[in-house]
């Protein structure tokens, strides 16, 4: 088993929080997204964000499926990856659109070519296009491809998403409340606004399970898709890209690059009908299923029905040897998105993601706590605390 | 002399652009920055605009320097050439803000440690609370810094700008007017809003400037800071950074690593006053001087009384055995940004930039041509025509 510093990135990133103390936290301190005054618009009512996400190392495997296969859709589901990455952030906080959208690739122009540029910003186009029949209105603004090679070994896809919103709908999960259901809404199956099915795995994390699940004959064959510096960590599974991925219909490659799912059709339904009963809604990225830790003030958060783990990461998780309690700081383990909300409105929101194919359930609850925020996790007949 | 492809970089992005055909090219096409309607303000009046830029390998150098001499301000000042690029471009749609500024980092977290971060996002709170008393507003919205081990070789540096503006007020350089004069505004010496002077270099060009410039010590010390393909080209200069740059009392780190001057101060009067009578405003970044080619329909660009190159450049080309031709692609040679404008007001723009330290001339003009866009350049004893 590898430690994730070993890979060059940490899981809490200790470093970065520490960099931004002292920076202003905007409106709604504590929030999921910050939040600024709406300084373009200047209406006192209103509040605007600029939110930045990408796909992360995501795009180191695709590139090896390219190189391998040359199927580019690869790419054009990175663009998926990086878009709903940030727009799931942006639900989190009751966001409903319209967003405007802004793309920075960097890449090596040596080793990606201009077919894999047009097919990141076909990415972007059809995703968007695929949302606007459930009423997302995501409209690009263009964006920068630099040519990056001495910095950029292969390619990375970042994305911003704008929007502004009113300042009476913005959900603060600052102030989550105690006695509220936590509604998980899974991050696997095929949600009837996708094409094909989805293993499970969001766009992070993927250091780990690169390098956890994929054979040693990919640091020989391309060395430019990992850092020089963690050659001895570097792929030190046991899969090919191409092997079954045990338990699922998917290949190991496809599922890990399987793109990942926005809620943001379900969400659109959930906000419209019951925003003022939902105190929270957590992102489950990077962080995990522990991500809520990071938010409100004295709650206990105890989660004692999740989804059983996609196949996916079950692989990851024995392929590396690694506990449930690493397994849940990293990956979603079976829901991305996490609703703290009135029990009363529980299953209809349930019954809402039904309609679009998406399961979801009561996978715990908030109590008040006296001593800060703890989260206790009984999964796979263990239990787990987190504080 | 070595060729750009070989060192990974194609200074025209040909299969880039040949990316983005059949991308809708929003409310003003061939206009210098995309604008969108106001999707999130609904004002029919209103465009908007979201737009981003960074640091390109720039960060690269920085990154030698800081291994060197451990002066954190250099990173500092690369967010200032990531944001200054950024705002640039959008002087020259009009825009005068308040702009909205997200950013994102990429790194290597094995390279790059929380010091390094805490000190580009401190730089853009600088680099923006100094522009402020200038009118210049521009609010963080936070963002992201990821850690790609696996696709970043050190850090990459980049941001996204926002902002909101009168239709009335776009300035379209696609309707570039002939019988303009075309004023430059020095990129180099000390604007009274800079703290140090400039050598006159942006933050574009440096994958050529590096290398040309750079001796092949620093091939053996920082393999970390090239790509591994281009190592037969990479640092293939005279210079240590440390040198003397000659003709000049900068060092060549100290040249290279000055940060990206913002014209936004100055072009703020400018655009207050003479808005009306200002047909285009290119900023002269990738492309050189031979940006403004791209943009008008039938027009003959004349530039026969430009700056005299600064030091910096002059040791580029010496260095690397480049033609004039070649640098005029590539560097700014002088002037960053330029106006086309109706000969009435050319010394009054001059004399506006003057207040603010800044020396301005009218370095050509613009004619009506029958046979597409064309550039003549008259410098140090050459013509130069471009098509």
């Amino acid at each position: 088993m590898v430690d994730y510093e070993a890979r060059g990135v940490s899981p809490h990133k200790l470093d970065v929080h520490n960099a931004l103390v002292g920076v202003d936290p905007g409106l709604f301190p504590g929030a999921f997204c910050k939040a600024i005054p709406d300084v373009l618009g200047a209406s006192p009512e209103h509040c605007y964000i600029l939110h930045a996400d990408g796909a992360g190392t995501k795009s180191s495997l695709a590139y090896l499926h390219y190189k391998r296969h040359g199927d580019i859709r690869v790419f054009e589901r990175l663009a998926q990856d990086s878009l709903a990455m940030n727009l799931d952030d942006l639900l989190c906080v009751g966001a409903v659109g319209p967003f405007a959208l802004s793309n920075i690739i960097g890449r090596n122009a040596r080793a990606i070519g201009g077919e894999v540029i047009a097919a990141v910003i076909r990415g972007y186009s059809d995703f968007a296009a695929s949302l606007r029949p459930h009423g997302v209105e995501i409209v690009s603004c263009g964006g920068e491809t630099a040519d990056l090679g001495d910095l950029v070994r292969t390619i990375t896809i970042d994305s911003t998403l704008a929007t502004r919103m009113l300042r009476a709908d913005f959900i603060d999960c600052a102030k989550v409340q105690p006695g509220h259901d936590l509604v998980g809404l899974a991050s696997f199956g095929r949600a009837g606004y996708e094409s094909i099915p989805n293993s499970g795995i969001g766009s992070n994390g993927f250091t780990s399970a690169r390098h956890d699940l994929l054979h040693s004959r990919f640091r020989t064959q391309f060395p430019e898709s990992f850092a020089p510096e963690i050659a001895e960590v570097a792929y030190t599974g046991p899969a090919d890209i191409d092997d079954a991925l045990p338990g699922s219909e998917m290949t190991v490659g496809d599922a890990l690059l399987s793109p990942t799912r926005t809620y943001a059709p379900i969400m659109l339904l959930v906000l419209e009908r019951f925003r003022q009963s939902i105190s929270a809604v957590f992102h489950n990225s990077g962080g995990g299923q522990t991500k809520c830790l990071n938010f409100g003030e004295n709650i206990r958060y105890i989660k004692d029905n999740l989804f059983e783990p996609p196949a996916i990461f079950k692989f990851i998780q024995s392929s590396a040897g690694r506990s449930m309690r690493e397994m849940l700081i990293v990956f979603n383990m079976g829901h991305r998105l996490e609703l703290a909300c009135d029990p009363s409105v529980s299953q209809e929101i349930i019954d809402i993601a039904a309609r679009f194919g998406v399961e979801g359930r009561v996978v715990g609850r908030t109590e008040r706590s006296t001593s800060g925020n703890s989260l206790h996790i009984a999964a796979g007949g263990e239990t787990i605390d987190y504080t």
